[in-house]
């Protein structure tokens, strides 16, 4: 942060003190990006014109006094996009090797030879089309998956994804695919977006990957479908809930892999995510336009797609 | 195998019976390719003219009098390629990710967030330049990684590697890579490769991955560099005593992935080993040369490349 400090009069503060520190300043850098203190304390934002975001989804910031205003809401857009890219390449082979099951085998001392599954051939759907969207396509594309994506438009000139679903044809396309990655923003059009009806319209032998947000999910409807079979496996990174309380189901289902909302957070991402707001910064105190301005009426940045 | 029965009189038979069912045949398929059993029943091959295994490593039936006989040996090359490939970028992937911890983590029902690893970037040395090699030099670069290569002969143009290193210069390239991985076909060359001056020479944080033979390593050598933390962790597929016996202390040493030599084996891959098979003995019958012919002083089929 040194080169902000010199430039500016920084106030550092947690939750409790977030009122009190808003009062008088020009800009917020939300690093607990995960919090939801902002609401609670924007009273105090007399001043305020700009928000940074040190995270890709701007949800937690997406209150009614916040969007309405005139304030600029930045984010973290790009720092994320391989590492997350990589993590859902990680859990789809881990499914097709059954990964999983030859660590509970190792533990046991167990020598139990299994066939395994191809990745190559099996089809993805990736629900989201903005940059951690893209670079999971081309990773999974790169590993011979033919994958499609799903977005607020349908399209079939997209340079990643080739088809592009509208949102609203989710279960009618769904049985389609092998793999199901959820990476939307949470916005009230995608809240939810995976019930029992989706779930039900996926085939049996089909994983799910979350690493948007838990809300994009109906938690209850997913352990459900799990629970029955309906689906054959879930990798799950984001939560409605988090930390994931310990007496969930979701921990203790077969063929659930939990993490804790780290896919994205490679060794360095802490400093990388400093290096874009001094970047943003910069660029606000020499009247450039900022990057990554996120459209407060869509809840994300839109793509130059 | 209905193609051959209709043009040949089949003998099927396990180890015990293999010198009766020998003596008098023309062929032999050597589908359990693991199986010790050739040698031991050779005496009684007395007009055979071609063995296939249903394998791409032959380790199993180079023997000197098969070796040095006018007897074809064909192997089953291709099969394996891209289900050993997706192995392998999945373990890397599962290093990079701790996935291995997050699953422990998950037994637990504990939320403990971690930071990972990056994939793309990280050097990987494919110790094997053959098909099963090639595959996998292609498939971590199409993840980001740059990739070389070391196989007989040192080179700077291969299509796949790039860069080719001399098996000779092993010790003095090794320190170069975050992943090394084993995939040479076993031979008095290859034999015990990877021993404490190979361990020794590796980075503390890099990984080593076998999916070629057990009898490249060894093996109580690398149990030392992994118990002195000498390397940073170890998938093994394959062991110099198959099944890994319940009592060795891979099965339990930390940052070691244990698979009971199941990389290659896809749902389909017995009917397609037979395919294989089937594909040759037409080719025989009608006096076509034969696929993947293996050069019994190399012990391996030589690469077109």
């Amino acid at each position: 942060m040194d080169s902000i400090e010199s430039a500016a009069d920084v106030r550092y503060t947690d939750e409790k003190g977030l009122a009190e520190a808003l009062r008088g300043a020009d800009a917020l850098f939300v690093y607990d990006f995960l919090s939801g203190a902002v609401p609670a304390a924007w009273h105090a934002a007399d001043r305020i014109r700009w928000v940074h975001i040190a995270s890709a989804g701007v949800d937690p910031v997406m209150f009614p006094e916040l969007r309405d205003s005139e304030v600029i809401l930045t984010n973290s857009r790009g720092v994320f996009d391989s590492s997350i890219a990589e993590y859902v390449l990680g859990v789809v082979i881990a499914f097709a090797k059954d990964l999983s099951r030859s660590l509970d085998l190792q533990r046991e001392r167990r020598w139990q030879h299994r066939e395994s599954e191809r990745v190559a051939g099996r089809r993805a759907l990736v629900v989201g089309t903005g940059p951690i969207g893209r670079a999971i396509a081309r990773l999974l594309r790169a590993a011979g998956m033919p994958v499609s994506g799903m977005g607020r438009r349908a399209r079939d000139d997209d340079p990643d994804f080739g088809t592009v679903y509208a949102s609203a044809d989710l279960v009618r396309v769904l049985p389609e695919f092998d793999y199901v990655i959820a990476v939307a923003p949470l916005t009230e059009q995608t809240k939810g977006l995976f019930d029992g009806a989706a779930f039900a319209a996926m085939k049996p032998t089909a994983r799910f990957v979350n690493v948007g947000r838990g809300e994009l999910v109906v938690t209850s409807d997913l352990v459900q479908a799990l629970r029955d079979g309906r689906i054959a496996g879930a990798a799950l990174d984001v939560f409605e809930t988090e930390p994931l309380p310990s007496d969930h189901p979701l921990w203790t289902l077969p063929n659930v892999l939990v993490s804790p909302h780290m896919s994205g957070d490679f060794a360095g991402w802490r400093n990388t995510l400093v290096e874009v707001f001094a970047d943003n910064f910069e660029r606000w105190q020499t009247d450039l336009p900022l990057r990554n301005v996120v459209d407060k009426q869509l809840g994300y940045v839109p793509s130059g797609h």
